[in-house]
């Protein structure tokens, strides 16, 4: 069942479209859990659907502790706001880590075809020094060679998060409208009217 | 020291300023923990700081998940993305839940004095049926009498996190700027510039 359209890609589809005007409408929120049991947040980019699944593209460094987190905790939520149309939905489910070393001939294709994607910008920043570190004075760190457009970084990591349970929530509705998505035991997409 | 201006408080307050004619500059995502030990995210509304220790207020509905997730785990981390000045604050701390049974005074006053400031439509929000159950059809039952503006329902709940650690992030920087700030053993905030 995992090809079918997930029926909230059909509303998120449109939220995306009605708010393409403002590029931060592909900018979201995602929560993990670090190695210690507390919750972590951050904004990430969306960079598309993978071409199965249903699945959430997201790009992260190797060095990043997200990177770390999910491999201890390989679960997340994305919360996404769309200003523009005053929706939100929330996205819960499992996050692949798909790295240079992962052995999943399908991931390390989308994580292929995803840096293949990738602005020159976006991918530079896959060479700048160690995220998080004391700051590097030196300026020219920052301008590394531009890496191949063909051939991933070792430090580039794609993130595929696969939803399980999906929310979404207008709050231009009077009073507002709010539905559930789940998938059920048999691996089905389910879906319910709740109130706000 | 608890009553000291933290030295993030003054980028955040600029930003909250540069970004205001932008009224969803006010949303932010709250990132907790489910019983089950899974993350969970969603946006909610900056409420202003508590009087003293730099606290920052959102309110809840005691029927929410949100209440329940912080009883069992009173952590939070707010990641909070202004789009116009296209800058991030993340803010990790505890949350302390502060609902009509809670026994300190101090958050007591706290909680009465933010009812009293909500508006009118936020208070409604409150008195409607229960939050994810499945769809009332009434429609009326979205138009209660409007609750009085001196006493909180019981169902209002004032949430304050205090924060332990912030990340302020700058993307328009060249490359890009980022700092921490950190409450050291001593509870002094401490800070330093780290790579983007």
């Amino acid at each position: 069942m995992s090809n079918v359209l997930a029926p909230w890609r059909s509303p998120l589809s449109r939220a995306l479209h009605r708010n393409r005007s403002q590029p931060f409408s592909r900018y979201l929120q995602l929560a993990t859990i670090t190695p210690e049991g507390y919750p972590a947040n951050r904004t990430v980019v969306f960079r598309g659907f993978t071409p199965q699944g249903n699945k959430l593209k997201i790009i992260t460094d190797v060095r990043s502790e997200k990177f770390q987190q999910l491999h201890h905790c390989p679960w997340g939520e994305i919360c996404w706001y769309f200003s523009q149309t005053r929706e939100q939905f929330r996205l819960f489910g499992s996050i692949q880590v798909i790295d240079a070393h992962s052995p999943d001939a399908t991931g390390q294709q989308w994580r292929l075809e995803t840096w293949q994607s990738l602005s020159e910008a976006a991918r530079l920043q896959l060479a700048w020094p160690t995220p998080k570190a004391p700051r590097e004075p030196n300026p020219e760190a920052f301008r590394p060679p531009p890496p191949s457009p063909e051939m991933p970084l070792p430090t580039f990591c794609l993130l595929c998060l696969s939803p399980q349970r999906v929310e979404h929530l207008e709050l231009r509705g009077e009073p507002q409208n709010r539905w559930l998505f789940w998938l059920d035991e048999e691996n089905l997409w389910q879906q319910q009217g709740v109130n706000p």
